[in-house]
């Protein structure tokens, strides 16, 4: 990969498309745009700019692909696999001042919005409006063009399905500049292959999201959270299967161990409301009517309660659901606080698969001597695990880390899973997808990538 | 394109893949499969080979890779745009042989089945253990390899979505022989570009499905119809996007006229409940109970009501309910046995554009002097008009068939929507495919074949 330095006249140009007050470039540009959130990989971009509108991102992406200049489209830089650092420098594009709600549409009950509109706004507004976007990731900071470009899932996956499941249509921006619409307002559609499911999940390596249609669901008017303590882990996790096979229909099941609460309760400084034992799931149901969900759980904490559990602690207000919902999103930075330097790792399994998978961690924490800490998406079979430097020398900590990462995707592979359930592939884990999947796929995904971008200006470096 | 005859010897090398019982050649192929349901594309292949496993397809279709001649597969047939015709004759692989369910996973809740699998089968088979495969197009006949090629829809897309949501996993055989998995039992995948997505719905031009894992849901345990008489169809359809509004969930909405109940009374012998209405409205609502309905459809019958329903009648037995929608899935077979010949389209509008759209069949019907029937998916914007020929001459209805097929589409573009909800392009819709989503689409889409399939082998003159 050749590609041309950002010039003194390039900077004028795209000046002159953006705006100066939409640009920033080489050494003005903040340390927060040379990595994401894991900030392990580091590089700046040469150039940072914040286009306003579908054409300008047209011009900007025809022009990088007229000089050769890479460009890597940003939201808030909350991935975690590196998929929004300018590996090759380059053009930075930010879509944080694309971010506008453009129309709720109540007939065809669609959101359209730009991609710099956060999660937590979108929350907010279709909840004013009694409506409901499901998809709900732990980072609530991020963009909606970010989560459509890793097809996040988050908590509600169980009942709900991940981001690709409310994505009815994308507006486009190709490597070549063409702007182009995929999908629409639209429920059905069968007309030629599903551009549209290409794009997301693809992490800004074939286009750039400049609009989305969003689906909307009605709000469940009702929800109630269950947390249930167990004695240890390991009986906590065997139980999901069962409540799967209880045909009983969770929003979400999480699961959590003390050790990683402990962190988040000195993160918040807020007191959990429970952590006296060793392992939680937490679930939730919604739906119309306190008496619509009563009968799910109800079974359902039955079957805990079968299965060995000590006590099932009912959260019915708003307040105390908030609380301990909130205590779980913060897991994440409580364990990044904990510790000096991280990696993680967003292995999915099928979800019978998930207290093995959970069993071997321990198994590599103790062999690889190496800190590892894991919550996740019990219902759903999506684990993230955090392998944790703490005193170790840099290098010693890559050396474990990356042989547990082999041993990691290795079982996931083994009972069926892959690489990233939510997270992305981006730069980190790049090795690990060919491993999993498999040359044969990897070939096609290039020559798709070659399809879209025969210049390979997009997000070079990334997913494939 | 040149594609290579079949040549005895071509015949004694595939008899020795699948065995002489699995193989018909020549003059020996029954007239049926030379047509799909529509009929009007005809065409016979060389030779038809049904393959019992996907080792047996692999080397089938890496023998016609080398050999350069052409694969069409076919499940039962039952398509309408002539996707599962051997249009440049070759090889024509029957997927029917292939018909086994092979495991239920109750604890992942999903279904892995061969593609010859007919969608009846799937129904019966997860009804007994009180599980529920929700896509239901009207043909219950079709298969489920089938359904997968072209991302059948059916009834309750309202509710439930389409087959891609509930497709988890495919093997998939590529046009080169080899055999890989895209997807898996995981609920969530961020692993690379979706290619299981790229499968769904590519019509057998991209690869072909030798296995799928498909995601189940618990079976609703209650369902009421209510059967919606209007004074004029425009009311009955005006009504829906209220509904839509109102945040009731209904799991189907379809709408229907007079004179298309009155051919399917015709053709199955029976009465419908009630045709002494111009239009109709039917509706369709599920959950865990019937109080855990009843709001919705309460609220649903006053939305009715006050547009001007000149009644609301209820059908709680299942019994009642069967009756209403047999007579509904029979519809297209109804109206083909009223008529010499037919053809149909498929559009896609959003669902408060339905109204307008069907306002403009009758325009069409009358300005060019061709009987028009539609009825469809009121609920998804789905719609299936059907134009029949009557006494007219063959050439005539050509003419006229052409002209109006083109101001349907351009109609279906204006209103943001799309050539096919859940039929697919295939052969006939070709032209219209581009005319829609214009050339910058149809590039990538066939740089995509071309990815997958570099001699055009699989299915050539099919959707790109």
């Amino acid at each position: 990969m050749k590609f041309n330095a950002v010039k003194p006249e390039d900077i004028q140009y795209l000046g002159s498309i953006v705006g100066k007050e939409n640009l920033v470039a080489g050494d003005d540009i903040h340390e927060d745009f040379s990595h994401d959130e894991l900030g392990d990989l580091k590089k700046f971009p040469e150039i940072l700019v914040y286009p306003k509108n579908s054409e300008e991102v047209a011009e900007i992406v025809r022009f990088a692909n007229q000089k050769c200049i890479p460009v890597t489209p940003r939201g808030q830089g909350t991935g975690l696999v590196g998929a929004s650092v300018a590996l090759h420098g380059g053009i930075m594009l930010s879509t944080a001042r694309m971010n506008r709600i453009l129309e709720l549409d109540e007939e065809n009950l669609t959101l359209t919005v730009e991609p710099g509109v956060l999660l937590m706004e979108i929350a907010a507004f279709v909840e004013e409006h009694d409506l409901f976007y499901p998809p709900d990731p732990g980072e609530k900071s991020a963009s909606i063009g970010g989560n459509i470009n890793t097809n996040a899932g988050g908590m509600r996956a169980v009942k709900y399905g991940v981001t690709r499941d409310y994505v009815r249509g994308l507006e486009v921006v190709l490597p070549n500049g063409d702007i182009t619409w995929f999908g629409g307002k639209i429920v059905k559609n069968s007309s030629g292959y599903s551009l549209k499911d290409l794009i997301v999940g693809s992490e800004g390596t074939l286009g750039i999201v400049t609009r989305a249609i969003l689906r909307l669901l009605p709000r469940p008017a009702k929800a109630i959270s269950l947390l249930v303590p167990f004695p240890d882990l390991e009986r906590a996790i065997e139980t999901v299967p069962l409540i799967i096979q209880s045909k009983a229909v969770p929003t979400a099941i999480e699961y959590m161990e003390r050790a990683v609460i402990e962190n988040s309760e000195d993160f918040l400084g807020k007191k959990f409301p429970d952590s006296s034992s060793d392992a939680y799931l937490l679930l939730t149901f919604d739906g119309h009517s306190r008496e619509d969900i009563e009968k799910d759980y109800e079974k359902v904490a039955h079957i805990c309660l079968n299965k060995g559990a000590l006590d099932i602690l009912i959260s019915d207000t708003q307040e105390r659901q908030d609380m301990i919902w909130s205590a779980r999103g913060a897991f994440l930075e409580a364990i990044k606080a904990s510790t000096t330097e991280m990696d993680e790792c967003d292995v999915v399994v099928p979800r019978n698969r998930v207290a093995e998978f959970v069993k071997f961690t321990k198994v590599v924490e103790a062999e690889e001597s190496l800190r590892i800490r894991s919550f996740g998406h019990a219902g759903d079979g999506n684990l993230h695990v955090y392998l944790l430097r703490d005193e170790l020398s840099k290098e010693e900590f890559n050396k474990r880390l990356h042989k547990s990462f082999l041993r990691f995707y290795q079982k996931a592979k083994e009972l069926g899973g892959q690489v990233s359930g939510e997270h992305g592939i981006g730069f980190a884990k790049r090795p690990f997808l060919e491993d999993v999947s498999g040359s044969i796929q990897l070939d096609l995904m290039r020559q798709i990538k070659r399809a879209f971008d025969p210049n390979n200006i997009l997000n070079p470096g990334k997913v494939v």
